[in-house]
C-alpha cells in the first residue's frame, strides 16, 4: 500500500511518498511545497493544490495521513495554516482517497514509542525505519515522513478493511459554525 | 459590476450576488451551502468547494469579498471553519477572479457606518440597502449580503483601477508556518 504523508503549511508543506508492504517500508519520494510571501495568499492556496494534485498523479497513492492542527496561540498564521489544510483535504476528496488524520502526539508515538519525543529523535527514528543514510531535511518532509510512517504502523493496512471502514468515519467535530 | 460576497463555514456558508452600479446595488441572489454533520469532513469541504463552483459559474461574477475570520478560542471549529475558507479562496484564485478580504468590523462600518452595530441593525440596514421587502434570512446569507455591500462600498469600484490594483496586493501575513 502507498502511502501519501503531509504536514500542512502556506510557506512549506511536507510531503512524502512511502511505500508499507509486510512490515516493510520504503520512503519512494518526500520533500516540499513551497510558497513565497510575494505571491497573494490565494496563489499560494492555487499552488499548494496544484503541487499536491501533481503528486497524487503522479504517485497514485492508496491512502493520505495528514497531521491535525492544534493551535493555543498565533491566530493569523495559525488561520492560514487551516486554509492550507483545507485545500490539501480537498485534493483527497476529490481524488477519493481515504483521508487520515493524526495528532503531533499519536504520530511521535508511533514512530518512537514516546508521545513527547523531539524532533531529532523523531528524525532519526525516520531516518532509521526508513533505512536512509541521513536524516530526511527539511523539517517538513521528515514530518510527513512520520505521518506516513504512523499511518502504515497504527492505521487499518488492509485495503479490504480500509474500504469497509471509510464510510462509517464521521466527522469528529461536534461543533458546527 | 457583479460581486460575490461569503460568509465562510463548513456547516452552513453564505453567499451572495450583489450588482453594483452608479451606486445602486441589487441582490441578484443568496443563500446558504450546507453541509452535515453525518458527511466525513473531506466531503464537506469538497461539497462547499462544488456548490461554489457552480455559483460561480453560473452567475459569473467579477469580483468575491470575503469575511476574514479572527477567533480567540474553540479551536477545534475554528480550525475546521479555517479549512473551509481556504477551499472558498482555492475556488477565486482558479477562476482568476479578485478576492478582497473584509474584517467583520469593516463590514458592520460599511454598511451601518458603526463597527460595533448588532446583528439586527446589520440584517436592517442591508434589507434597506437593497430595497428586500424583510430582513434576508438566515443570518449566514446576511452576513454574506452585508460583505457584498462593503465591497461595493469600499472597495475598488471601477474594473480597470480592480485589475491595475490587483497584482500589487501583498499577503498580508507576515509569519510563514
Amino acid at each position: 500500500m502507498r502511502i501519501l504523508g503531509l504536514d500542512p503549511g502556506y510557506a512549506i508543506c511536507g510531503f512524502s511518498l512511502v511505500d508499507s508492504f509486510a512490515s516493510q517500508l520504503e520512503a519512494v519520494d518526500f520533500g516540499v511545497f513551497r510558497t513565497t510571501a510575494e505571491q497573494p495568499f490565494e496563489e499560494r492556496l492555487l499552488s499548494i493544490y496544484t503541487d499536491l494534485c501533481r503528486t497524487i498523479e503522479r504517485y497514485r497513492p492508496d491512502v493520505i495521513a495528514i497531521e491535525e492542527l492544534f493551535f493555543s496561540r498565533n491566530t493569523t498564521s495559525a488561520i492560514a495554516t487551516a486554509e492550507a489544510r483545507g485545500v490539501l483535504v480537498l485534493a483527497a476528496a476529490q481524488y477519493e482517497l481515504p483521508l487520515f488524520e493524526y495528532k503531533p502526539m499519536q504520530v511521535k508515538l508511533a514512530v518512537t514509542g514516546y508521545g513527547r519525543a523531539d524532533k531529532q529523535q523523531v528524525q532519526e527514528m525516520v531516518r532509521i525505519l526508513l533505512g536512509l543514510e541521513t536524516r530526511p531535511k527539511p523539517d517538513d518532509a521528515a514530518d510527513a515522513l512520520a505521518v506516513a510512517i504512523c499511518q502504515a504502523h497504527t492505521g487499518l493496512t488492509s485495503t479490504h478493511r480500509l474500504r469497509a471502514a471509510y464510510p462509517k468515519r464521521r466527522d469528529p467535530r461536534r461543533e458546527d459554525l
